[in-house]
């Protein structure tokens, strides 16, 4: 079995730049064509455009009033006031109409006094000549240059072309890409069974969707091929194909990893050269680049990775600027904004890392939350605000260090953002929709760290506030206690969000017949747990203790997960045989569900934004009729005193 | 003659904020549709997106290797490798693959020995469970909210749509909106005939198409009536016919001013309400807000300004936010940069003024020159990099008052952008569009104030580079005593750029027979000159003085334009008999030019940006072969030693 290695390792930015150095000596040319008006919005001006005709192509008056002759008027002044004839030496005149000939100023309507029904005005001031006149060519003379090559065609410069006369402006042809995704176990997602799909027995291709959208929006235009199996002979064809075809770029989805099924580096060499395999950023490393000759056609190639958040940072490492490149336009660049990490963020040295977080505008800092930093992991990237990037030279960087961000996201939507860091619950969820229904511009945004470390992080200033569910072992109430021992310095009031049922999530019919914590210490019982600091947790260490249980007993106690669906989702798949979690998790899945008691899930808001809008917004939701009848239509929740503020803490 | 004047002056805001509380009453509801995903980039969700399956769908390798049981290798290690079967308890698997039944573990092919031709691997290492595996749900769990309500679907989130199994996301329906344009005197752009645009005889309608590109960026969908004439009735039907047709929102384009064709506001009032007519911002005026009802159906309606630009800031103070609210998007805000002013910029109390600036980073600091305010000026759209709002109650700002602009192009174009204040020649456009072609995301943006005015920013350090053709009266040599005179303290090259003819512009035959300076003072001739500062009037000065005559004999001396191509079309349009300019002015416009000799036009740039990459890529365009051709073909221009430094000032 033989085992690829990667042939170079260059940064992101050295592979760019040798590629294209290369490409740019194929001489590829996308040409021009012209495009009614009707169709250029967003093309790209291949030309100098030259206006076809002046703007305004007449002298004409910029107020309401009368047109005359300025040297006629040049007598008036309050003490000689000075009378006009209409029609002989003064003309009404609305605003945008030409001067009738030999006028040369315009007097506002006013100040003429009419007389005599309108026969005659009269003006107490002399008009200087091109008074209230627009001029020939004030805008734009014809012949001169109104738009330059490489600019991209929005509605203002549609209205310039327009008014230039330039009714068929010159663009670039798009450039076309071809996509060919490959992989002997991937189905198109339009030709794939829905059962299959959600049985996990067939793997949709959707790269190629996520693809054609960047490059669309890129200004090119995408043909999907179908999709190749993983064989050397098949790769060859569909490549050959693209090129003949004569696109301007073939970009080979997956299969050009280092694997023994990962053929696109060897096919690239083989059918030309072979310029990169591998580049040093994560995700994103397993990428090639080359260009491949077939008929005397040379065509630039791309192999990307499979996992699309790999695929994506190829994408927009290499693909998109290069289709700006060839169309003149600027390599488009995101707005970079100073963040501090909440968390650490390890980074392999010698590696460039791209690491999506959320973020939070706490008290004018902004915070950033890392998301999941699995490749595969395509909600990473819907749910990313912005992009973190790490220089190949660091190890990481630790929470709390200040460094940039790359905004995914417009800025209004960053800053309207309240940042819920804490526990997890799927009415969260519930809270961000209804919050973004009822007052567009702002939203929910949860990272999931546990009660506890949501109230750590609101100690340190770094969220808006918190979901705990956080008993108190000895008195059998929630999260007061907890709020007292780590909350110090920070007043906060505790709003009541929902009750909720815990218990033991188990397959339907219950194989393993599990009913009680004793049972979750069987030899036969594998469990899956949740992350120490989560209230969860909480509750089944209370309720061990309370049995005399020992954790050690617990096979799978150890294993983790950080949400009640991944905990539920685990059980599902067979991977445990019990969890601990809420009726609506089990519920959404299908499970079994074994009530060990309803816990109380509030929110912890620190009085300083008690009065922010988007809290005041957020309050009007969970005070909602509609906020308790979905929350109810979930199972497992009750809804008894929503919204209401339980408790105020000082602080002290 | 009746004129109307303005019911309210609210300021935007306050009229946004009164006419969306009545619309709201309206209860006007999109509705959604299902797309498919090829057809849903740009959409907007409509409510939230739950997951349809599980992602992955099964636990699967995330690295190339073999599965295996983890519990089978607990006692492997370095002293005491682990040998497995292929086939038996250890089997190849490819990243993304599904494991085997009963596997729950991979081990890195990296720490595998291949044995007996491939039937064995040995391990050296125990397998902890769930290693290098990604587990069913990871990325994203059936059920769960992937995705909210009023998310504009991009790239990612189509591919988060296609993982979750959602093929055909809910979306709002667009929105609809008719656009009617209206005015006797213009015509459809596509109907106008191509000679009488030329000629003045026709205006053509292009606000339509500014607005459907920009409905159509906001999400909506707009059809465009008829041109309709100033006429009461007509306007009624086409509203009427509008209303009828079930749009959700009608754009009435001009006729909302207060002159007396201008019947909007009073079609508008006597079909429903008038809300507001007249907005305290400047421009964007003239602006009507309302509700019409026709056969009981109820619809918005906006009656927006005649001329472009005040046309445009009617869409984005009122259409732009509504389509925006209609599909629960955040209402589009652009970023905002501090900037300082190079020109003071009036403003009438009482209004908030919007004024169109290009911009400039010079050493750090970003530069704001004034575009023409002409509500009619549609390259002030074009060529704006940024907008400056000045509030209600200022009287505007003086030159170097630090104000926030928002930037209408992304900020790096802002930054590759080289500023060239000063003297305006045409070679500046091309040098631009050469730039662009060849270093995108380079530009050259010129502003005109004349070579002294340009000489004179330079030294204040607000921008990068002058165009200057300042005469030394006594030496006859060009710009070096300028540069000495008012550049101390800014050392500085003075590069030549071209040679230009400069001479006397009149309509082709000569009608008054204008061949020197002298037939200038004649009585019947009307001069237009250029103004103050500007080389070419420098030049006129001294040709006067030098032949001793006085500049009071002129008539026209004092009517200034601000570049030859200006005073090139106030001859052609007959406004002036006569004007001094450059034969390349002459010839694009056909006039017939008597040289009066020929000048040195250059550049000056300071040395601290002699090495700038942007200056280098210039110094680059103006040396090459293709400038020399391009000047050439423009006529009236030498281009010997263009791109040499001729001299280099100390700035002592």
């Amino acid at each position: 079995m033989s085992r690829h290695t990667y042939l170079t390792m260059q940064t992101p930015a050295e592979a760019r730049e040798s590629w294209f150095s290369r490409v740019d000596e194929l001489g590829v040319e996308l040409g021009e064509e012209t495009v009614p008006l009707s169709a250029a919005l967003r093309r790209t001006l291949s030309r100098p455009v030259e206006a076809l005709r002046s703007s305004p192509a007449f002298h004409g008056a910029a107020m309401d009033g009368v047109a005359v002759r300025a040297e006629d008027t040049f007598t008036a002044s309050p003490r000689r006031p000075l009378r006009l004839e209409i029609g002989k030496n003064a003309f009404w005149i609305n605003t945008g109409r030409p001067l009738p000939e030999g006028c040369n100023a315009v007097v506002m309507v006013e100040h003429l006094n009419v007389e005599e029904g309108g026969r005659f005005v009269v003006t107490e001031k002399a008009a200087f000549p091109w008074q209230h006149v627009r001029k020939l060519g004030e805008d734009m003379v014809a012949t001169e240059i109104i738009l330059a090559p490489g600019v991209e065609i929005g509605p203002y410069e549609l209205g310039a072309l327009a008014a230039a006369g330039v009714t068929h402006p010159p663009v670039f042809r798009k450039p076309r890409v071809a996509i060919i995704p490959s992989g002997s176990e991937i189905v198109a997602l339009s030709e794939a069974k829905e059962e299959d799909l959600r049985a996990g027995r067939s793997l949709p291709e959707f790269n190629s969707i996520i693809f054609s959208a960047m490059i669309e929006e890129a200004g090119g235009v995408a043909t999907v091929s179908p999709v190749v199996p993983d064989d050397v002979e098949r790769i060859r064809e569909a490549i050959a194909a693209a090129v003949e075809s004569g696109v301007d770029l073939v970009i080979m989805n997956a299969g050009s990893s280092a694997g023994s099924h990962d053929y696109t580096a060897d096919v690239i060499a083989s059918m030309g050269e072979l310029l990169t395999h591998g580049v040093a950023v994560m995700p994103g490393k397993p990428t090639a680049l080359g260009v491949v000759e077939v008929g005397g056609r040379k065509t630039p190639i791309v192999g990307t990775p499979g996992y699309p958040v790999s695929a994506i940072v190829a994408m927009e490492e290499f693909v998109v600027p290069l289709l700006a490149r060839w169309q003149k336009r600027p390599a488009p660049r995101r707005e970079s904004v100073p963040v501090i990490p909440c968390n650490p963020i390890p980074s392999r040295p010698g590696m460039e890392e791209r690491v999506r977080v959320k973020l939070g505008v706490v008290d004018g800092t902004c915070y950033a939350v890392t998301l999941p930093r699995g490749a595969g992991t395509v909600t990473s990237l819907s749910r990313a605000d912005a992009v973190i990037s790490i220089e190949r030279d660091r190890e990481g960087l630790d929470a709390g260090q200040p460094v940039r961000a790359e905004l995914l996201r417009p800025r209004e939507q960053i800053e309207g953002a309240l940042l819920a860091t804490g526990s997890h619950d799927n009415t969260l969820d519930l809270i961000d929709s209804m919050l973004r229904r009822s007052h567009p511009g702002f939203r929910l945004t949860s990272a999931h760290v546990g009660s506890l470390g949501g109230l750590l992080a609101l100690r340190r200033g770094q969220c808006h506030l918190a979901g705990s569910h956080l008993l108190d072992e000895e008195t059998g109430v929630y999260n007061r206690r907890a709020m007292r021992e780590n909350l110090q310095g920070v007043p906060a009031m505790l709003v009541k969000l929902v009750d909720r049922e815990q218990g033991i999530m188990v397959l339907p019919g219950n194989p393993k017949k599990v009913t009680s914590f004793e049972d979750l210490c069987r030899e036969d019982v594998t469990f899956i747990n949740r992350q120490r600091g989560s209230g969860t947790r909480v509750l089944l260490d209370y309720e061990l203790k309370k049995l005399g249980l020992s954790p050690a007993r617990i096979r799978g106690y150890r294993d983790e997960e950080y949400t009640h669906m991944n905990v539920a989702a685990a059980v599902l798949s067979g991977r445990a045989d019990a969890g601990l979690g809420v009726r609506s998790a089990a519920a959404a899945l299908g499970l079994e569900f074994i009530s060990v008691g309803v816990e109380e899930y509030d929110l912890v808001i620190p009085l300083r934004y008690a009065k922010d809008e988007r809290v005041l917004a957020l309050m009007d939701v969970i005070r909602s009729e509609e906020f308790r009848k979905n929350v109810q239509a979930m199972g497992g929740y009750g809804t008894d005193g929503a919204g209401d503020v339980l408790w105020e803490y000082d602080g002290k």
